[in-house]
């Protein structure tokens, strides 16, 4: 069986230790290894400050950027390979898997236009020169400048490429070296995509991590930066990390997430609008098993279409073909891991103290002869949606939604998405303008994105579960706080905002 | 003797318990008293939430920017009695005195001014609409929302009025209720200013603690934000507060800084940038008896014009009268609490077992008839000034600077900088660009702010130590990893960004 080795200061090292299998979460067969330890993590670190960080120093943003345009172009050249170990190891259905893979290149080309755009430049502007003496000639200018740390990036089991990929794409565009950790139980996608990375990237500016993270973070200093995406305890764990802490370690976290969707009192089900709704709730339900964090989890209808609605997710929820991903016609896999597995099944009991089945009753499903982690889609309902605690309070992982009923209008919609204490998105479906208005004024305090569907982009739109490289991906509260992507924002967090002050034609010779 | 309220839940609370007594620094007679709890924490968040959220909430950014011009105003109406106040209590001189009075109304000026100027907007653009659809049709839209929670603001003993009103005018401008928390030994600037301030304001926009923070943070939630201003264990306990940490609060700590000054070696000490290099660092040392967070602390010198410039600070430090500012002709008073005299002794203790004395030497000073927490102005140097540990890894909090030699090199300046694991502000001085382009590339790191002096600013320049509301302050690493102020940027700390996705026309609409 294959033992996963980890890429660091330069070399692929196997650690040492006791071992944990990888396996086939729909046949539960182990297809990797991985070393629990015996890896030199403070050799790591000395290797990223002290070769990583002045090889791609040396570089300008245009040519960081044809690093990345290299790798994209190298995950194009493997996709098959890379699709069929999503399938196996990550029980994803093809679609689901291209979504991790493609996003990743996407990402990738993203950032690599981003860095073709900013050329040779040093300094990015951070607005104008502003005049803070009694003439013109006293000025400041803020500009984003580069940071001399290192960067670790600790991914969720859900997107091993998409999610490598997001966070390594700014952080080498802005120059900083990357320590990257997938979780182990889903990283041979990632694995194999830093194996494909690392012989088109200078010395010592992507090292990969496959195992527990153990003492890695005990070596950040000032400086440097942390990344961070799971669940919300180990993200407090992180949060009270003395040396994270202690040198006040940049850290952006991305944690739970109940995103809501909203259908407008407006829209007729039958609509195209109506239609969009329908699909990119039945879309985030089943895509990856339910397993994105921009997932909708929590859907509220104007009480009179209640019932039509459950009745339309009964319908198209009754055409997914549950089973092992690698079978022809299989719509929709099993959850990753057995851990997955007991934790939606558990958050689908407490859902079921408080709410009504409407389909799939608690996901209990016979398939592949008992083996693999299955669970199937499931739709529960409420009439009390804001005082419903399990829906407000705990995300359930997999393809579990509830439907809240409302009284329509945008003052309700609103606090029901700040009862969510905060969601990387949400979305709204409604024609009628002021409506809209009126929501996003109210739940725009409780969202990293707004996703605000009508008949007008229906037919162009990939719903708001889909991040994409131009717009922020984060969010308030209980999703951590944290803010990715966004285009040239993506940047910024692995850059030191600076405000030069003095003689304003100085500054402008900074700025070239 | 006068016991000094807090101000909570819409009116004066006196408290209850054991008390503390503020005294005059220079005297050590006591001029106040605060009680040490007896408060309801949770009814003045609530407070907040009820009352001051939706009061802010229902005024424009043009009104809130009004409600600030009149803060200032009240702060002009009582100058002289806040003059007093700060001479009394916090050992200031009148100079002293009026830099953190007039700089708190400077402050509040801004944010009055961008008020008006952002008028009736509710959602402020950041960027331009982007396309992220097959057509122009399907759009995204980042915009800057208001949250819906509280400020809480923790501010140091140095500046009660400044630090009371950069934190203040941000907040309210953006829409959230304060309750802010000034440094109990040197309350009574701030808490007069509230005094002048709650009748101005609309009710639970402002509610004021004096004393011990006690239980005050188990009661934030998601969307609240903290901003702490203070030293770096404190901002450690904070980090790791599990109400924080649980909610994803965010939270600003600007800590502890040892900011930089370089002299560049083209510079004659004679010419004009040399002057402004002398009577910044002198500046910096004697105002506010050095308890400044952007006070220089560290000199970089090139080792042949060291002598020269030792001479020069024994010349200036000479004519500084140091004594109670009560009294006329004083141009430094004493530290602000008996316990800050201690840290300040202990720090010169450090620094001298690796530093020779150039001035004053370990600050013994023989004024006010042994009352007082006096010490005089210290001057040491080092001809290892990267390699010297007590210079720079410990703040000395008061009119003490350490000259070092180097070499003239703007790299060695940057590692200098670099040394200091981030910094509020550090400053060069030299007329030679290419120097200084050396410089910024390699410090930009590892400040918040970076001065440079020169000829063509020397004129007008308020010098490193001067935070101006235009311009960010904060810093990396050390200095605590925060942003504040900064025009509209330090509106963005509380704000909510969004990405709002979705029809264009919907979304140019929304901006109004």
């Amino acid at each position: 069986m294959q033992l996963l080795a980890s890429y660091l200061s330069g070399a692929w090292a196997p650690g040492s230790g006791s071992r944990v299998a990888l396996v086939n979460p729909a046949t539960e067969a182990p297809i990797a290894e991985v070393n629990n330890g015996g890896h030199d993590f403070a050799a790591a670190f000395a290797y990223a400050r002290e070769t990583g960080i002045p090889a791609l120093g040396a570089l300008s943003y245009a040519e960081r950027g044809a690093l990345l345009a290299a790798c994209a172009k190298a995950i194009h050249g493997a996709r098959e390979e890379l699709i069929a170990l999503a399938v196996a190891n990550g029980g994803n259905t093809r679609g689901d898997a291209k979504f991790d893979i493609d996003g990743g290149s996407v990402n990738l080309s993203h950032y690599a236009e981003l860095g073709a755009k900013l050329g040779t430049v040093t300094l990015l502007p951070d607005g104008d020169v502003i005049q803070v003496g009694r003439t013109a000639r006293m000025g400041g200018q803020h500009v984003w400048a580069r940071r001399r740390g290192v960067a670790v990036h600790i991914n969720a089991f859900n997107f091993p490429g998409w999610g490598l990929c997001e966070k390594l794409a700014p952080a080498l565009l802005a120059g900083m070296p990357v320590i990257t950790k997938p979780a182990t139980a889903t990283a041979l996608v990632a694995h194999r995509m830093v194996e494909l990375f690392a012989k088109l990237l200078p010395p010592g500016a992507l090292q990969l991590l496959v195992g527990p993270a153990g003492t890695l973070l005990d070596n950040v200093r000032p400086g440097d930066i942390i990344a961070f995406t799971g669940g919300s305890a180990t993200a407090r764990t992180l949060r009270s990390h003395p040396k994270i802490a202690e040198h006040s370690v940049r850290l952006n976290v991305e944690a739970d997430s109940l995103n809501a969707s909203v259908l407008g009192p407006d829209v007729e089900l039958s609509s195209e609008t109506g239609g969009l709704f329908l699909a990119d709730a039945v879309r985030d339900m089943t895509q990856k098993t339910g397993q994105k964090c921009t997932a909708i989890r929590r859907v509220l209808v104007p009480a009179a279409r209640l019932d039509e609605v459950a009745d339309a997710f009964k319908e198209r929820l009754g055409g997914i073909v549950v089973g092992d991903p690698a079978n022809e016609g299989v719509r929709m896999g099993p959850v990753a891991t057995a851990q997955q597995l007991k934790d939606v099944r558990e958050g689908i009991a407490r859902l079921a103290g408080e709410t009504a089945s409407v389909y799939g009753g608690t996901g209990e499903i016979d398939v592949n002869g008992g083996k693999g982690y299955f669970v199937g889609p499931v739709v529960r309902s409420t009439a009390d949606p804001i005082n419903c605690k399990a829906l407000n309070d705990h995300e359930v992982f997999g393809p579990v939604l509830t439907l809240g009923s409302y009284d329509g209008t945008s003052d309700y919609a609103a606090r029901f998405i700040a009862r969510g204490e905060g969601c990387l998105v949400s979305s709204a479906y409604s024609d009628d303008r002021e409506w809209v208005a009126g929501f996003v004024g109210g739940a725009g305090a409780w969202a990293g994105r707004l996703y605000l569907g009508s008949a007008k982009m229906a037919s162009m739109s990939p719903g708001p579960g889909t991040v994409l490289p131009a717009l922020i991906h984060g969010g308030p509260g209980r999703a951590g706080g944290g803010e990715e992507l966004g285009g040239e924002r993506g940047l910024q967090g692995y850059l030191q905002r600076v405000a030069l002050e003095g003689d304003a034609s100085v500054l402008k010779a900074l700025l070239g």
